[in-house]
């Protein structure tokens, strides 16, 4: 028999489809042995074509000049940028269609030189490089009054929606709190108002108790596949220690362990999921609401096995085949294994 | 340069990305001739493999057996249900992980016996059954006081969700209103406290003055790109009479005037943009709230020509590469040509 079940945290309910419930290995993509090069003089991210993107916001270089090769890390605008610096910041109120300029920005962080290597697979101290970049993006950005918001994401594979093969993540930093952010806050001040606690670490202690739910666990982080999972293999790293501010509240050694939890996540993915595509999402406070008691920033990641259809675009109510339970199980399992 | 554009009903924001727009004929899908016969023996909605379908609900028969061959239209259980109506109705409601039992209905209207046929395609007298199908199913739904929401939905092409070819739309009725549908008529209602008008209603009639989004319009009905589309070619059908309940308000002449509307729209996408693959969704109000000065029922139309990825999971902004007003007139001028 299927279940709804409600999220503690956003109140959005799931549908567990039990009547068509596949076991985890069911779900694991076909393996196509997709042979990249380390190397491709027509991707515009691989070193030696510096000058094939805009000229770079950030960088980890040994000493060498910028926009040339010989770096670790670069952040660069996105070529087709959704929104700019460039533009005005105007908001045109007429009496009905609302618009705002594009201003905001539209970065990518190319992870590596390497164009045939991932998150999953790069060595750790890489994937720290990476999360100092993308703090430090957000850092600079958070300085102008006019950014509302900084969404950092990571597309993986043409099912989320990349079509670029060589690693990198993204951030579009807004003029204003989106909707879903703007939902997601307001619910956890509902809790907060009623329980006097955050939703988060709440949900944390209760999950640490069950214990059912739980993937990886370390100093500082708890890997979860949540109680109310939209998708197959749907995680969420949530650190420990309640803080609403990703961009101005982690620590250097959280930024660090972070590094590791998610290395690790995303190679447990690779290794027992076989390499699926899914979207990473880093969930965060606005930048002008950075010390809230309420919100507690954690990443989704959500793999992109399934196709959600016109019933969860009408309703919100995802139809998942997974048990989260059953999943988490095999995952615990799988890193065990594969000593991850 | 971009602009980020706010959707008056729902509040939600999109950016149309004009850097990289395209032109409407950019996003026509390559012609792929799918040639599938008019029947085929291993499908479970042709005529002759009625009892490969769990036994029929409803149906327009001329006389024949539930059961059996001699339909135009059946409704039918899905398969594999999401929700159903053998659960207990349950609610658990532990400290933290509140489920309800899976009680509730999931239902396929099979439009027609021919395998090879689509909504666009069919004779608008079998759209006119398909939509009586709906209505009827919807209402006998509503007498159980456990119902609290029917969702109607069509899934068209792989991209949309569905595997199956055979013509066919679904239903679920949940026994909550879903996340969305709260949403949106919360909106509606709080734009209705400020303005003592209906947000639909409003937007309709500030459609029709300007002109420049409308692709259709009828005695009762008017098709719009919407200002705030989230997707390329995403189309709205509004009624231009306001009621908030397509299925305790609609009148007979309406049902009949929606599906020559519906038809031709499909039609025009079938034709213009080369059969893309789409969502289709009724909004309308929930069951128990039906006579609601401030909501409007419709039915939104989203071809899924484009991925939405990380930005739009976490934030729930989409990026938008298609220009409503560009949409719009392209479609103006296709249905002009096309006869439609």
């Amino acid at each position: 028999m299927s279940e709804l079940r409600q999220d503690i945290a956003t109140k959005r309910w799931v549908i567990v489809s039990k009547e068509r419930a596949k076991r985890p290995h069911q779900f694991l993509k076909q393996v196509v042995v997709q042979e990249e090069p380390d190397h491709r003089d027509d991707c515009p991210f691989c070193e030696g074509n510096e000058m094939q993107t805009p000229p770079e916001l950030y960088a980890f270089r040994n000493g060498s000049e910028p926009n040339r090769p010989g770096w670790k890390v670069r952040v660069v605008p996105n070529k087709f940028a959704a929104l700019s610096p460039a533009a005005k910041w105007e908001i045109k109120r007429p009496e009905i269609f609302t618009t705002i300029n594009g201003y905001g920005s539209h970065e990518v962080i190319i992870e590596t030189p390497q164009h045939n290597l991932t998150l999953a697979t790069l060595p750790q101290e890489q994937v720290d490089l990476v999360l100092q970049a993308v703090l430090q993006r957000m850092r600079t950005l958070a300085q102008d009054h006019r950014i509302a918001f900084v969404q950092v994401f990571r597309n993986h594979g043409a099912a989320a929606g990349t079509s670029l093969v060589h690693p990198h993540s993204q951030l579009i930093a807004t003029p204003i709190v989106p909707t879903n952010v703007r939902e997601e806050i307001e619910e956890a001040r509902r809790f907060y108002d009623d329980r006097v606690t955050c939703v988060y670490c709440y949900m944390l202690e209760k999950e640490m108790e069950s214990g059912e739910r739980i993937v990886l666990s370390t100093e500082h982080y708890v890997v979860l596949a949540p109680f109310a999972s939209r998708f197959p293999f749907e995680l969420m790293i949530l650190p420990r220690r309640h803080s609403a501010s990703f961009a101005l509240e982690v620590k250097a050694e959280e930024v660090t362990s972070l590094a590791e939890v998610m290395r690790r996540t995303l190679l447990l993915l690779y290794r027992a999921v076989n390499n699926p595509d899914y979207n990473a999402v880093l969930h965060t406070a606005p930048l002008r609401d950075s010390c809230m008691d309420y919100y507690h920033w954690h990443i989704e990641i959500v793999p992109r096995l399934t196709t959600p259809a016109g019933f969860e675009l009408g309703s919100g109510i995802y139809i998942t085949t997974a048990i989260p339970e059953e999943t988490a199980s095999y995952l615990r399992e799988q890193a065990q294994q594969l000593g991850i």
